[in-house]
């Protein structure tokens, strides 16, 4: 009967199962940008991107539960529901992206995305960078940085330094660019070649650097030479986030020829997806007959478009431009003698701490993470040195919710102590 | 305007999606056993598995609505909803089966249980059959049979001759595990060494063969003593289907190390899991930081646990059973000049149908099938051969609907004409 939930969890799901937090919150019950725990403890929610647009949208849950209640099965009999979805997303899309598979998750999508690539090029490498993620199947994370993959890395992937504006300047991205063609070259003496590359358009697990328009353009201009494939993984910066611009590749200005979409796109209900032209799109269905039970089916198609829908009737996207410019400047005036910078990209901002020995101050960020939830903050860290405050609101979030969020930083700021 | 929705898929959707009958269907209602087309068409669901507890079952619509209505976060905070589920779930295992990850597919749920073979084996090799399916990732469409995976099959799957109970008589099972212990050897040889097998405890895409309990024994005997580990893909036996048995390996009597569940989980809502004992979680889990965002989320594990309920509550188990019975005995009773064999296997149903020659009556069974598809009942075909009816409705199937679906099957034998 005393068993805390942690216990149960350990017991009944295993070791090493990841929470937030040093102690871990139970949450339940959440509205909007708010969630509360157990003890009724109000929270600013500052991390979420899958309640996209606020905690249990009511437009979303009655468009889950009138499908539920008609109907739920799967893409082998024809319905509009996921035709209509893939035509309103398709729509989002420049560069000529058209078609899309729905899936259930944004691993599922990326695992897609690497088997396109190869279809499409007929070459089996690929490149990311050294502190990224990308999802959790297992060929996925092959990508992934944070732990080895099971049984080592396979030869086929080449992880290049990600970009760094703070601590590794690289103005017009032509260094980023040539570890790229480094490793396309070692992928060509491999045997390999060069089947794509899979990026984040923010690089956002990689630290949000600040990266101008264009940056990647010498990138994408190595990968296209080298015959292969673009893959914008935008689980986090896509549906808005990037505030002047509905898709983080747009912002930054490249032309992906793959664009994978995972967590926000349905506001918590399991939907991934992976668009792309139809080129590549006809290479991948002709070499695999790909099926997904689930992807598709006509509740999570009804969820996603309530989303789609969401985000333009209450100009979310429009939203998250203008209360990114008010964090930006409020996170600008932050004084701290171990700040080092500050970055924001649409509704998503960073604030990188170091030591005074150019040591990442990973200790005193976890500690402000504590200090933040003690005072009803949820916000979390990013960046190989897990340094860099990891800020990433729902959308409908308010000047009014950043200046709450800025006040409990700076008081936040100013009471946690300097621990090496 | 005059877009068809099969014109409206190919474009938007791409070349060689899948769908079924040659006139696929559109359907737009569900409710128990019975869909409905655009036309008003009423059909008789003789093939989901999916909607496990029958389509739109008020009770899993109501737990999805009332949670999604309340939380839909992730695994990282705390929640009851995940737990109260595991804990529920794994009481159903023997075997010492007590833990369990919540994924949002069965893919993605058999994706890890390869993992977790090698995680606690240290070795890669995986043995699956020649006639199978397992899911849609990288990694498990390596196992699967249909189309070669693209860029050809890794180097450390093998994959056995099918157990075939009509033409490849094998009683005891001692030729298929002299395949596997072949495979083994060959896994050895190659320097992957066997990391486990993979098989679904009714082998249903393989063609639904008649096996004697223990007949998997001598099997799983080969496996262990290479040190390998058994996996159950419970996706179509799973949940009471097999009548006599809540599990598929249960029934055959074998002890599996990893359970693998998915379609019928949660009626259709996207949601997976693989079960095991503490030490091959403990393998896996410390091996590598798995996380899965929509996983074990509280609508998904609210919507698992409905599933639950209904059955326990409503007697599917021993309802699948009952009818078991009935359609059985009324199988057998069929005559045409054609069939060489029925089976069932619980609420799952096979009729193979060869021609004078030997040859499968591949065509025949697919006219068949359209014959069924207009009198309005829903099935389709399984084997390597394609020539035997897949007949797997959902659990609520009664004795009215199993005399429904026996009258339609005799009237569409006697009028489907003979064609090589």
């Amino acid at each position: 009967m005393t068993e805390t939930l942690v216990d149960r969890r350990a017991r009944l799901m295993g070791p090493n199962v990841p929470t937030f937090y040093q102690t871990p919150v139970h949450l339940v019950k959440g509205e909007g940008v708010w969630v509360w725990d157990a003890a009724g403890k109000r929270y600013l929610d500052c991390y979420n991107n899958v309640p996209h647009v606020g905690h249990c949208h009511p437009r979303v849950v009655k468009a889950i539960c009138d499908q539920a209640g008609t109907l739920n099965t799967h893409t082998r009999y024809l319905h509009e529901g996921v035709l209509n979805y893939i035509e309103r997303l398709t729509a989002t899309f420049s560069h000529g992206i058209s078609q899309a598979i729905m899936t259930c998750t944004g691993s599922e999508a990326n695992d897609i995305a690497l088997r396109m690539a190869q279809a499409a090029t007929g070459k089996t490498g690929i490149i990311a960078t050294d502190a990224t993620y990308h999802g959790n199947t297992m060929a996925v994370s092959q990508l992934s940085t944070r732990k080895p993959p099971i049984g080592g890395r396979w030869p086929n992937v080449r992880l290049v330094p990600a970009p760094d504006s703070l601590n590794r300047p690289d103005p017009d991205g032509s260094i980023f660019a040539g570890h790229v063609a480094q490793a396309v070259r070692e992928l060509d003496e491999a045997g390999f070649g060069c089947s794509g590359i899979l990026l984040c358009p923010m690089f956002a697990n990689e630290g949000l650097p600040t990266l101008a328009r264009g940056w990647l353009d010498k990138t994408v201009a190595v990968i296209r030479a080298a015959g292969g494939i673009v893959i914008a993984d935008e689980v986090q910066p896509g549906f808005g986030r990037a505030g002047s611009h509905f898709w983080g590749h747009d912002k930054l200005g490249f032309a992906p020829d793959v664009v994978v979409m995972g967590k926000p796109m349905a506001n918590g209900h399991p939907v991934g997806a992976v668009a792309t032209r139809p080129d590549v799109m006809a290479a991948f269905r002709n070499a695999f007959s790909y099926f997904n039970t689930f992807g598709g089916n006509p509740v999570s198609a009804a969820a996603a478009l309530a989303v789609l829908d969401v985000i333009r009737d209450e100009g979310l996207q429009e939203n998250a431009a203008r209360v990114s410019a008010h964090v930006t400047a409020r996170m600008a005036a932050l004084r701290h003698p171990l700040l080092r910078d500050t970055r924001s990209n649409g509704l998503f901002f960073g604030a990188e701490f170091m030591l005074d020995d150019g040591e990442p101050a990973t200790r005193f960020c976890a500690n402000l993470v504590e200090g933040m939830v003690a005072r009803g903050v949820l916000m979390n860290v990013i960046g190989a040195g897990r340094n860099i405050l990891k800020i990433r609101p729902p959308l409908p979030f308010s000047v009014e919710n950043a200046d709450h969020l800025m006040d409990r930083l700076e008081e936040t700021l100013r009471d946690t102590k300097v621990t090496a």
